[in-house]
C-alpha cells in the first residue's frame, strides 16, 4: 500500500554517535516519538536528516533500520534524490526492494541553469531505470539548497507522461504563490509545505499538509492545524498553533537550524548523539541555542 | 610521482553512446589527441566530464579504463569531490589505490551557506580517512555551479593543518582579484585559470597555468600561451593565441557549453558518441551549434 501523502510528515533528523555514524537506535525511538507526538508519515533522509552527508550505502541502511525497527513502510517517504539520476535510481530501487513504495525525489543538483528538458529527461530516466508500477514520487521543490527548481510546466509534463506516479511535491522555495499554482494547475497533485508558517494557509488552499524539520521539536502543534484548521469550533486553538509555529520557525532558523534542532533534542532527549552533525554543517553548543530554547519555551510551544 | 600541477590541463569531456555509457575507447582517444596538441596534464571527471552524472562505481570505472589504456597516472588530475565527504573519501581512495596521487576536490555541495569551520572539517575527515601522505589535493572553486566557495581563509587553515597536501586550486570564479588573492597569500600554491580569458594574466601574475573546458576544442592556444607568454619574440603570437582564447570562451559559453563542446567534437571526429550529455543537461543539434562553429572558425582557432 503507497503512503498516503498527507497530513503531519516529519522530516527526520539523524542522530549520530563520536565517528558521525547514525545511532540507528535513537534514530528509530525518535521517529517512534513524532509518531506518538501526531505525525501521519515521516520522511528521513531529506535535506534535515543530512541524506546528502551520507554514502550511497549508508542511506541504505539508514533506511532499513528503520524498517527492522518495526516501522511500517507505508508511513515512510524516504529522500532518493542524489546530484547523479544513477545513483538516484538505485537509492530508489533500494527503497521499493524494502517495500518503501513512495519517495521525496529531488532533482539531479550539481549542474546548474539546466532547462526543463533536462530535468524532465533525468526523471523519465529515474522512472524508466527504476521499472516499479509500485513507484510513487513526492518531488522535492527546494531552491535555496538545491537552486535547481521544480517548475509547474516540468510537474505537467512528468504527471501527464507518467500518469500515478508523481503524486505530490514539497515546496520549501517559502514562495507561497509558487505552492498555490501547483495546486491550482495540477487536480489530485499533492502540495505539501516545507515550512512551518505556510502550513494553514496551503492547507485552507487546498494543499495537502507538511514536510517540515521544525516537526521534530514542534509536531504537535503542526498536527493540531493540520487536523483541525477546518473545524470553526477550535478556531482560537488553531490560530494560536499557527502563530506559535511561525515564531518557532523564526527562531530556529535564526541560526543554522538543523544543527539548531539537533543541540535543542539533546538538551531534551539526555542523548549526546543529537550533538553531533556531519560536515559541511558546525555543531552548536548549548550557550548558542540558548536563546531560541528561551523562545520557544516563552512561546509555549507544544515540543 | 605526483602530477605537477602546472601548465596547460584539459577538463575532459565524456563521449557517451545511446544508452549513455562511457565510450570507454573514443575517450582515451580524445585523451591521447589532447597531449599531442600540447597539454601537459587531463583532469578527467570534472564537472565539464559530467563527473555528478555519474554514479561512483561509473566514476571508479571510467578512471581505471583510461589507465588500462596507457595514461600515465602522473598526468592525470581526476575528479574525486561529491556531495558527501564519505563519497569523497572513496573515491580518492580509489584513485590512489589505482597510481593516481593527485585529484581536482569540490567542496561538499549540497547544503549551502555553511561557514569555513564546516568545510575544514570536511576536507580534514576526507583527508585523514583517505590516509594516505602521497595524497594530493587541488582544491576547486566554482561557485556558478557548486555555489559553497573555497575561500582564501579556508586555503590558508588546510595548509597549516596539512603542509603538502592542499598543493593548488582550479579557480572557476571568473574573479581575477580572487585568483590573484590565493596567489598572493599563498607562496608556493598553484592556482590555476577555469576559464580561458584569463590563463594569460594569470600565468603574468604567477599563476601556475590553467585547466579549462574549451582546451577540449583550444588546446593548441592554450598551450601557445601557456609555453611562450615570457618570451618576448613571440610576444604578438602569444597575443593573438589570448585574444583568440577569450573570444572562443565568449562564443563556446553563449549556449550551455558542455553540450556545445560535444557536438562541435561529434562534427570534427565524426563520432557520435560525442553527442550525447546526460541528464539534467540536453543535447544542441547541428543548426543550434553552427553559429558557434563559424565564430570559431573565423577567429582561425587552432582546433
Amino acid at each position: 500500500m503507497a503512503m498516503t501523502l498527507a497530513g503531519t510528515i516529519a522530516a527526520v533528523l539523524t542522530p549520530l554517535d563520536d565517528n558521525l555514524q547514525p545511532d540507528l537506535g535513537e534514530h528509530l525511538a525518535h521517529c517512534q516519538r513524532l509518531l506518538e507526538q501526531g505525525c501521519d508519515g515521516l520522511s528521513p533522509l531529506g535535506t534535515s536528516g543530512e541524506s546528502m552527508s551520507f554514502s550511497i550505502a549508508e542511506r541504505k541502511a539508514i533506511l532499513e533500520a528503520l524498517l527492522k525497527g518495526g516501522l511500517s513502510p507505508d508511513i515512510l517517504l524516504p529522500g532518493t534524490g542524489a546530484a547523479s539520476y544513477a545513483d538516484t535510481i538505485e537509492l530508489t530501487r533500494h527503497a521499493l526492494s524494502v517495500g518503501v513504495t513512495s519517495v521525496l525525489m529531488l532533482p539531479p543538483f550539481y549542474y546548474k541553469a539546466v532547462n526543463d528538458d533536462g530535468l524532465f529527461d533525468a526523471f523519465s530516466r529515474i522512472v524508466d531505470g527504476v521499472g516499479d508500477e509500485r513507484l510513487r514520487i513526492c518531488l522535492y521543490h527546494i531552491p535555496p539548497v538545491a537552486v535547481v527548481p521544480i517548475s509547474h510546466r516540468l510537474v505537467g509534463r512528468l504527471r501527464a507522461a507518467y500518469p500515478g506516479i508523481f503524486v505530490g511535491v514539497k515546496d520549501s522555495s517559502g514562495d507561497f504563490t509558487n505552492m498555490t499554482g501547483y495546486i491550482d494547475q495540477f487536480p489530485g497533485f499533492a502540495v505539501l509545505s516545507g515550512g512551518e508558517a505556510m502550513i494553514k494557509p496551503i492547507l485552507e488552499y487546498g494543499g495537502a499538509g507538511s514536510i517540515t524539520g521544525c516537526a521534530n521539536l514542534v509536531a504537535p502543534d503542526i498536527a493540531l492545524v493540520t487536523r483541525h484548521f477546518r473545524d470553526p469550533a477550535r478556531a482560537a486553538e488553531v490560530d494560536a498553533a499557527h502563530h506559535r509555529l511561525a515564531r518557532a520557525r523564526m527562531a530556529i532558523t535564526s541560526k543554522p537550524n538543523i544543527s539548531v534542532m539537533k543541540a535543542i533534542l539533546a538538551q531534551q532527549t539526555g542523548q549526546a548523539t543529537w550533538r553531533q552533525v556531519r560536515p559541511p554543517l558546525s555543531p552548536l553548543d548549548d550557550a548558542a541555542v540558548q536563546p531560541i530554547v528561551d523562545a520557544l519555551a516563552a512561546l509555549g510551544t507544544h515540543a
